[in-house]
């Protein structure tokens, strides 16, 4: 540990009082008013009159800041409504918008305390609370289940930043491509690639990272991502990704498995960029000794591919368009065998990155989604090759008008430990 | 970072062949039957015959390992069965008890196939999964929607430890009481709280944690646990929790927000003790310079409702009599307000642990639960005392027919770091 780096002084003994407050919406009225309008078209689509938000990803999306309780959106009326658990600190600046609760069976009569009509057929959000959840809140609406589901509608306003969100998106890339650049000097002889992992985590979290690493869905886990080298890439994982790994146990079979890094072998790291409740995607393949050819090869291809696809990421193309191309390239190069995966195949070759890390678009074959601007789309094609090992390079992209612009600015060449 | 940490030698550069097939049970015949034949009897007793398990910690419990897929299992007919999306590389001991699946659409049909009638009214884990999913996998059973719920029989049951899982937990505990044990040596003066979390994070991995802190429900987000002093912890957080903290940010607002650590204040230490599958809970706390005679007091007076509850432990006790006399202690000390929090007061004075931090029994006061030999509970009296910050311990313990034996066996006074 460098001496000298907590270099603050002891001033006043004195303990700070906690805050009085804490302002509910951080977006500010603007900024919440262009990711609700983006919803309410949504809601319009589907004639979707209002919706109860409650997962914290999305209750993150639309305040800015993550609360145990719900937010009610009606694209008519007035709103949006804060019913918060907790904590008990937060302030909305009308204080008729916002109502601390104890229960959601309280929520109806807030509403209509207030003059709010709610539906009787309110949206929940149903592929991202539990069956349960979703029963409990149909009944505090008088409704006797769920029927709408206001999840699809949200995952698509999301899959389009707007500024501010890319803002924080650009400021995870730079943090996320410090921490990267500084891998070569945390590699020490004789590391395993979980020894090489931890060094990697604790300095992401020095810079900043907030560990946590928000999935959709509730069927992955992993913890702040993966290191992997030599056979153990090849080893299939519970989930769709082109890379496996054994893992340290078999209650979280993915990742670095205590594998020796050897000389010759790529170290393929990919770990966690949530440095600011937005993350980017990066992989970058590190090695000591030397690096085969065949190895620094298929790198380039994956890099070139990345470079491909980014310049083809114009507004209103295809996604799956962008997939055929990166089969097409990997074919070409004679490396379909080794592509997205060996021994298991990843189904997609980028998806959309953002508060969570499996966010839209998907570019993956069957992919129906049409790239649009303000999308911020991770492309990974890697490769894994028996013998070599995980193979590529994987970047965050911005898309604009002109293509993507990539915001993970490490160099994509294989980087030297030694 | 101590030289010599990383000996291992580089010997064949080949490298090892990834693994041909991994056992889907690692449980073991017996281990898995015991297990079982817990959730059958809660099966039987809601008279429930069929139901369809695919939560991560519910695999886990069934099988000893977390695999993408679905295990049916049936009260009274032969199983369990394994339906495995993802890895391919799954094998069972009898073939005719697993299947490789695309999508739960194709259970049915294998059940059929083999003779299986599944029941026309299968149980799904309605706590656990979402809305979405569960109508999926009941219409996959020709059901219009779910309604039975096999979530709170498994919670149930898991709340009852095996001996091997016991065996789990008692490890974990080992390895979590070696970390704190080097506390002192990880500090360094002018560390915030976040700069001694991040490297007492570091040790924890190094020493073999698994980084992952699984928490029942869609609710609760936490990294790898909480490092508070000062005023932090009496900032309310999202969570039910006694300790608050702002964190680092608002879209994690739990936790070290970057507080200097000062002389003479209490520094509560509260990390992921999952090194097993299976995590035991710990709290101790940690100064420089001078700790004043009220923290140490309160401090002694946590440790003591600790020694207290677990004595009362015995099997068949309510658990909402321990929280009673919890708050007993507290108000004949005149710490009843800043008894689980000042500001904010979490509901319950302990909790089950085990492969997820927040399982049955609940130590709370409208809990029904009774505790039962072979729970293991975490019992965290703790207080937040304005001007001092946050103080107590916490303890993990399993419970046997003399009450609580203590498996987090750190020293419960306050340590110096100087």
């Amino acid at each position: 540990m460098p001496t000298g780096r907590y270099n603050q002084k002891h001033q006043s003994k004195k303990m700070k009082e906690p805050q009085d407050y804490l302002q509910i919406n951080l977006l500010g009225a603007d900024e919440q008013r262009r990711r609700l309008s983006r919803i309410y078209d949504g809601m319009d689509h589907y004639d979707i009159d209002c919706a109860l938000i409650r997962d914290n990803a999305n209750i993150y999306y639309l305040t800015g800041r993550v609360f145990r309780g719900y937010i009610y959106i009606d694209r008519r009326g007035p709103g949006p409504f804060y019913f918060v658990r907790q904590p008990s600190t937060l302030r909305a600046d009308r204080m008729d918008t916002m109502f601390h609760i104890r229960k959601p069976e309280e929520i109806r009569g807030h509403l209509d305390k207030i003059g709010v009509r709610s539906s009787a057929n309110i949206a929940l959000e149903l592929d991202n609370i539990s069956s349960s959840a979703a029963t409990r809140l149909a009944g505090a609406f008088g409704m006797t289940a769920p029927s709408l589901n206001i999840s699809p509608i949200l995952r698509q306003a999301r899959a389009v930043k707007t500024p501010a969100e890319q803002d924080k998106l650009i400021r995870s890339g730079q943090k996320h491509t410090y921490v990267y650049s500084r891998i070569p000097h945390l590699y020490q002889e004789g590391m395993r690639d979980i020894d090489l992992q931890i060094e990697i985590e604790r300095l992401s979290r020095q810079e900043g990272c907030l560990g946590l690493f928000r999935i959709a869905g509730d069927e992955m886990e992993l913890f702040m991502g993966n290191v992997l080298t030599g056979h153990n890439a090849d080893e299939p994982s519970p989930y769709d990704f082109a890379m496996g790994g054994l893992g340290l146990d078999p209650s979280l079979p993915v990742g670095a498995d205590g594998t020796l890094i050897k000389p010759g072998w790529p170290v393929m790291v990919d770990v966690n960029g949530n440095y600011t409740g937005y993350m980017t995607d990066m992989t970058r393949m590190y090695y000591i000794g030397e690096l085969s050819d065949e190895a620094r090869r298929a790198c380039s291809l994956s890099a070139e591919i990345c470079r491909t696809l980014a310049s083809m990421m114009l507004p209103g193309t295809k996604a799956c368009d962008l997939y055929t191309k990166a089969t097409e390239m990997a074919a070409e190069a004679g490396m379909t065998e080794y592509f997205m995966g060996h021994r298991s195949h990843a189904g997609f070759v980028g998806h959309g990155v953002g508060i969570e890390v499996n966010e839209l678009p998907v570019i993956a074959p069957r992919s129906r989604d049409i790239i649009s601007s303000g999308n911020v789309i991770a492309l990974e094609p890697k490769f894994v090759i028996p013998g070599i090992g995980p193979v590529g390079i994987e970047n965050t992209y911005i898309v604009g008008s002109d293509g993507g612009r990539c915001i993970t600015t490490a160099p994509e060449e294989p980087v030297s430990m030694d």
